[in-house]
């Protein structure tokens, strides 16, 4: 299963977690897999939005988008943050829904948008 | 099947190996999820404690705990380094054991204790 | 199911996907696993080797080999970039094929080589 999401800043955290309910089935877990290499997936606090602000802003003091990289597209610091979230998400789902705690959210990183996106489920 | 765990300090890290392996059926792939957003979990070394004291104390250097963040619960750095160590890892079983490294456990990361915890296990 | 790989730099990023999908099954979820603590593994860009080296390079930046750690080995550094990226990835399969995104790579990460390393894929 699969489905896309279209970005707007060039940094974001997109809540993606009824997406993902819509589409999974009724026991096991479900592994939420990102198919882009300047992008990431992670699971975080849906309470607050300043958390997600924080979030990105720590991310890109660590790592600046301008550092003296090689990599001549100019975003290696969307490929840095991609590989410190993670591709993937696996959540436990039981009787249909996912076993998120109360103030989880899994969230689609987005690192060097706006881009159109896919999000594999399975 | 779950289980809880008391945290004692603001940072610390936990070996859970123990009750993850007894819990855990003969064949298949588990996964041990944290539901928790200030926490995290991760796979490193058991032998030397000084290794977690390092690991902690670096990610307290790299996300201080007061750094001009929004969120007025005074944790950000506890969400953010939740998401840079992951909310859950996957761990292959054979025979009725856990396929980890000599030198491996399953860690509780504790980023904004003392608490009550919950683990998660499929 | 396992392999081995040869490092042969003390930090290195080695792409590991043909190896992965030689041993895959038809349909399901792969798990890859490293059952090392100065090891880790990601998903990320395979076409511009430079990704390699900037993600590298940040790490260390991150992350230095010298940094007043209490761990007598002297390899803090790589237990602590280990749990930054983590230890296993999962990715979906479909048809016998990784469901990989078109720039993805399987990438063995190797921080403290170099060493004889074991990759389990389940």
């Amino acid at each position: 299963m699969e489905f896309t999401i279209n970005t707007t800043k060039r940094t974001e955290m997109i809540d993606i977690t009824d997406k993902v309910q819509d589409v999974i089935s009724k026991e096991g877990i479900v592994i939420v897999f990102v198919p882009h290499t300047t992008a990431g997936i992670t699971i975080n606090e849906n309470a607050d939005p300043d958390v997600k602000t924080d979030i990105l802003r720590k991310l890109d003091e660590i790592v600046p988008k301008d550092d003296g990289y090689l990599h001549a597209e100019g975003n290696s610091d969307a490929h840095i943050k991609a590989s410190m979230m993670g591709s993937s998400v696996s959540v436990i789902v039981e009787d249909g829904k996912l076993l998120l705690g109360t103030w989880q959210s899994i969230f689609f990183c987005e690192f060097d948008g706006p881009r159109k996106r896919r999000v594999l489920v399975k």
